[in-house]
């Protein structure tokens, strides 16, 4: 089972970081290839690759490629290499993900090795974080797969496929794997106003694999469960407390109580890594306000008055019990959730 | 107590129809006068003119409008009034309210009448068609008003405000009642995907008329309630069955569904004339389905890959349960519902 599609790659001669240009989809379909730091910079900023585990495969494959192209075998590689480290290191602050890879590529550079050592390490170290991903959405998928039954309708909310990872995703990733072992499974993909990862991508994402998926607004999600035409909800992961508490894309939290009222399951899908048991709750973790103008001014068209508020949260936290399980690389829990 | 704009009136030497162009909100505030049948007409059907209530207000009037310019005081007089008529009947087929309005000014045509005496009968009815939907947008503000604390917070949905009446509209005249009388009041305004008439209308006729407003995307209303920034909703109803279930814009079942998840009064206000006793419950209310185009491609953007489905109902139906209390002209009221 491969993912559909391969958000973050090395090209074929792997002199470059090929990635698929996220800001042209659904319309056109372009791969670009990263080889200097200000094209991997740019890609990051632009979020030509966006996703946190995407953001990370590619900080640590771009910082290869760029300190091959930005470095010589001169007495000043190692300061060269820092300041291009740093660079991507801060192309998106609060990406966790980002600094994480790069952090734990730097760690192996030996301060007195050569260059060409050190540039093999990098690439090495780059790789192993990519295929370290790609086979963490391959066990959430063959983890994930057991709650999906010949025949499922699958809600999904955001972006959490091959997109935004450097495999398969993560909460796609079991329905990936139910559609590869033949199973029958169709997708509703909320919108997921403002941004509409959900229309753009996530539709774009499961269509080009094959599984059939249907576009609605995300006030359509009530309607659609009460019809009958929901199974089950997986929903991806920005961070989960200790106490099971999920934050992620706002509108999450809307589609859990939506599930609660028409006995749907709703699952969250991510990696281990995601499960932060130092956050103890919900309560702990501060939610992002965005710029109005991604409410107010999409596509360039003004849509709300400019003498109204615009409250824009970027994240939204569902409580634990509302939480049917969370599927991981490491196998499925169940609630009462106590992350240690 | 008079409403904040008035979005379909007599111009002031009542030679026209002036109306507020809707289209150009929220970015621009245009009048139009309406003369002719083509002007009437093309008004309607491109929604410059939109709202059940207003449309079969605008029906009226442009009705004795275009009477005025388009007959003469000829033989065929009475043929050419009824073919006049009928185009503005049919400009929007599915608006029950324009088809009962230019209705009840005809059946007050007397065939063997002269023009003057014809065109006066149509112009005096028009304006007690204006007039009683004025009284009724006061009616429903002052029973819904008592709903409405000092420094209360309502989420509303859609638009059924002033730009939807004659008068001061249905869902926000608690809101204009209350703020007339010093009350401090605020709304949430749910941008109300995929025609965007909460952000586009709602947000603006508040601003204009003093009261505060917040714009959300419709999946943002579950965390402001679970934040207790809500204390109560009322949104508008196109239908109601006899037994209390209402049908309105797509997005409103799941908006009730959230207040009672927070323990949020949930309120439907609409004139009484939109209570269908001949509908027993909602599962008898056909739900139409509109162009894919308004999901996929909004301002001319497609948002959605062309090989993913749509779903696109207009509307949805709130199950009777979940709805508080109905607002009407004639009074509030309060479950079990038996309309007969």
């Amino acid at each position: 089972m491969t993912s559909p599609i391969e958000a973050v790659r090395w090209s074929p001669d792997a002199s470059a970081v090929r990635i698929i240009d996220q800001r042209r989809l659904p319309e056109h379909y372009v791969e670009r290839d990263l080889r200097t730091l200000d094209e991997v910079v740019e890609a990051i900023q632009t979020l030509s690759v966006r996703g946190a585990p995407a953001i990370g495969v590619c900080g640590a494959m771009g910082l290869a490629v760029a300190a091959e192209a930005g470095t010589s075998a001169s007495p000043s590689f190692h300061a060269d290499l820092r300041r291009i480290a740093l660079a991507i290191r801060e192309a998106r602050p609060t990406a966790v993900n980002l600094a994480w890879a790069v952090d734990r590529v730097m760690a192996l550079v030996d301060a007195a090795a050569d260059r060409d050592t050190v540039l093999a390490v990098l690439r090495r170290e780059a790789t192993r974080i990519l295929d370290e991903d790609r086979a963490m959405c391959r066990a959430i998928g063959e983890h994930g797969s057991a709650l999906i039954a010949d025949g499922a309708r699958v809600l999904t909310h955001c972006n959490a496929g091959a997109l935004a990872t450097g495999g398969m995703g993560t909460a796609l990733a079991p329905v990936y794997v139910a559609h590869g072992r033949g199973l029958r499974v169709a997708v509703f993909a909320d919108e997921t106003r403002p941004l509409l990862q959900g229309s753009r991508l996530t539709a774009w994402e499961l269509a080009r694999a094959g599984v059939p998926v249907t576009v609605i607004s995300d006030n359509m999600a009530a309607s659609v469960m009460r019809s009958g035409h929901v199974d089950l909800c997986i929903v991806g992961a920005d961070r989960i407390a200790a106490n099971g508490d999920v934050a992620n894309k706002i509108g999450t939290y809307g589609v859990a109580v939506l599930a609660r009222h028409h006995g749907i399951p709703f699952y969250v899908a991510a990696p281990t890594s995601t499960i932060d048991p130092a956050t103890a709750t919900g309560a702990d973790i501060v939610i992002e306000q965005r710029a109005a103008e991604e409410v107010a001014v999409p596509f360039g068209v003004r849509i709300a008055p400019v003498d109204a508020s615009i409250h824009n949260p970027a994240f939204d936290v569902t409580p634990a019990e509302l939480v049917t399980a969370i599927v991981t690389d490491t196998g499925i829990f169940r609630g009462p959730y106590r992350f240690t």
